[in-house]
């Protein structure tokens, strides 16, 4: 079913589930874990794909929601297909769509959608049924239905390498029947999709399934159960994974376990440093989040805990701070990316203060090759069984939650493929 | 008076008073006729100088005038001066802040400040008096005295190669009187501004005098005499140059037919493709403009008239434009920039329309590599004295004003150097 995709485990880790994997896609292999970049609308917010590369980028995804609305799939592909129209040749993969429609629709406007000015905050989810999910666009408030066969269908005009099956992504805030009955139906979905996907495969993509279940062992268990019995390329693990990151642990934790591990994981919307190191540990090859270039937006440079100022803590510095007005350092004085070889924090700060443009385009570089090395120093780890001691490279002692209480969650017995 | 600079005349065309120079600097070699990139705040608005480089780009300026008021002076040098700063390594130049204080001070808010959001429509010019100008920070209100002498006390801490004498920007509707009281003032200030320079003169750096005097040509010849009459090391025609461009090309021709051909001559802030013809076989040898990188950023991409969509005509295309939303073709199909390499007008056009960063900086290159490419052209065709040739050749016939009407101003006798 998938002549020109595979996905190998090259190495195990003896004290977790963390894996060595290589994913090969026609454009190109992924050394896995890996981590996908963002690129909502067929771009990564200000760099271009040339810069991507030089920062070690391996994968990068776009959004379908968007895509479908502007400037609508058959418009890529007029113009080649998402890979020739952004100019990306890397491996890649398009979401279903139906995150953005679900969380518009719960009037949690989507992350994406925030920046926008005129804000429209009236919830454009318009009705959910066994055909699928009616919303508005948010551009101009035409009516679409995503239907399972449709998102395939989008997804085969967009072109990514690997695509995804259409669920209801379920909220935290309803009831375990809520929950049971969204992912039924999203099951249902699944196979819908599985059969559009089988009945148009060209060859040139692979199809991931998605668990959902939310915060329920049982049902997570059923819908685990349901993706291994399908023969899908990838799983990824969606939907409601609690109310903070402790629960978020748990939750990944007996999801990953009970997945067929011949087949790549991935985590959708997690990028978080700890929450990376925890889920190598559970077995999740990659990983996907807009946070690295956004933050980068607001001025936000990603450092390991030693490039922190003093006092300082978290994940990154402000570089509209202060303090950076006339700091001669870059970002992280032993980071090879171009900005840091060239650039000072004041320069940064400057160029933050004065509002020019480059200012994003410069510090989302350093953010994508700081979460390259990030994955590429697990990797290392992991063909060295030292994650535990690598974790601590990357967080502050606070943030640096004890590897052992992943380990409550049982490994599975080695390489099931 | 400058050790470590020169202009050498390479060749001089038998029809023009168009010439082929080598402007050499303690940070490379300039080819004349050059065109300079502004780099208004120490960044060339979503292009960095590596991509500025590989688009062919010899040479940028900077704005004294943006660059006191934030970050300041003092930042800019304990940060390295203005070359480490922005990681600049080539030739560059620094106005002397003149410009903006007077054009924002009549009331027409400049260009550069067209663009912000809050606009302050106050005037910001307090005061002109024989000891400098007073104007008020368009950022925070504070008042800042600018003085010939503190104007180049300025500029030697921003550290540019070449450095511009502090003059009045006569606006275009004041009499002839008050034009020459102004040229007055502007050589007492030229002559201030050259003690100051030798005062802090460290060989690291060479100044340029300004031709004042409006659209009067007796007053054209005075300041002429008065600029090669002192030891500038170029020449910068500046003021106003009149109502429309037939006006502006006679000020030009008359001005620059009687300036010291030995130097380097600059026309302030002309770039239009035409105007860069004319003035080349004026004797102009370096232009600078915000237009290309700021038509760049409202969707203009700069093109020949050969790769103008049918029917089109002008200097650009304007890729928000719905024509091109499914358009195939590189904006130039001609044209080796990364950008007509990689990407489809499509895609541009989907960019702009999505609001991505990336926009700016794709389209910015391409303008920039069209600007490099046509200053190239232009130094081939005057090696090979074809200028008239060429001209038709980035021109719409309407638009390619008949050379002959360059030659009623008279050719000085060839190199005078």
């Amino acid at each position: 079913m998938y002549p020109n995709f595979s996905f190998t485990v090259q190495e195990q880790s003896s004290k977790s589930r963390a894996r060595l994997g290589r994913l090969v896609t026609p454009h190109g292999i992924v050394e896995t874990p890996a981590f996908i970049f963002c690129a909502t609308k067929a771009a990564i917010k200000a760099v271009s794909p040339s810069d991507m590369k030089a920062c070690g980028t391996q994968f990068i995804l776009s959004n379908t929601y968007h895509l479908m609305i502007q400037p609508g799939a058959e418009v890529v592909e007029k113009l080649g297909g998402l890979h020739r129209f952004m100019s990306w040749d890397g491996p890649m993969l398009t979401d279903s769509g139906g995150f953005q429609i679900f969380s518009l629709g719960q009037g949690s406007v989507a992350d994406e959608i925030k920046g926008r000015r005129n804000q429209n905050r009236t919830k454009t989810l318009l009705k959910i049924t066994e055909e699928g999910a009616t919303f508005k666009s948010y551009l101009d408030g035409r009516v679409h239905l995503l239907t399972p066969e449709r998102a395939i269908e989008i997804q085969r005009s967009l072109g990514a390498d690997l695509v995804v099956v259409l669920d209801e992504c379920t909220p935290f805030h309803v009831d375990k029947n809520y929950t049971r009955q969204s992912m039924e139906m999203s099951h249902r979905w699944a196979l819908r999709s599985l059969e559009e996907f089988k009945r148009g495969n060209n060859g040139k993509q692979a199809i991931y399934g998605i668990i959902q279940g939310g915060i329920y062992e049982d049902l997570r268990s059923e819908s685990t159960a349901f993706v291994n019995e399908h023969p899908f390329f990838g799983h990824a693990i969606g939907g409601s994974l609690g109310a903070d990151k402790a629960q978020m642990r748990e939750v990944v934790g007996y999801t990953a376990a009970q997945l067929d591990r011949s087949r790549p994981i991935h985590l959708l919307g997690i990028g978080g440093i700890n929450d990376i190191f925890s889920g190598v540990e559970q077995g999740i090859d990659t990983f996907d989040c807009v946070h690295p270039t956004r933050l980068a937006r607001h001025g936000g440079a990603l450092v390991r805990p030693d490039n922190l100022p003093p006092g300082k803590t978290g994940d990154h510095i402000n570089l509209l701070n202060a303090i950076f007005r006339v700091d001669e350092q870059p970002i992280e004085s032993d980071c090879p990316c171009m900005v840091c070889q060239k650039y000072s924090r004041g320069y940064l700060h400057h160029l933050l203060k004065a509002k020019e443009l480059l200012a994003c385009q410069l510090i989302t570089i350093h953010n994508v090759m700081f979460m390259n090395r990030l994955l590429l120093a697990i990797r290392q780890a992991i063909k060295t069984d030292t994650l535990s001691a690598e974790r601590k490279r990357w967080l502050m002692p606070a943030e640096d939650i004890i590897s052992e209480d992943i380990k409550i969650f049982p490994v599975s017995g080695g390489l099931s493929g």
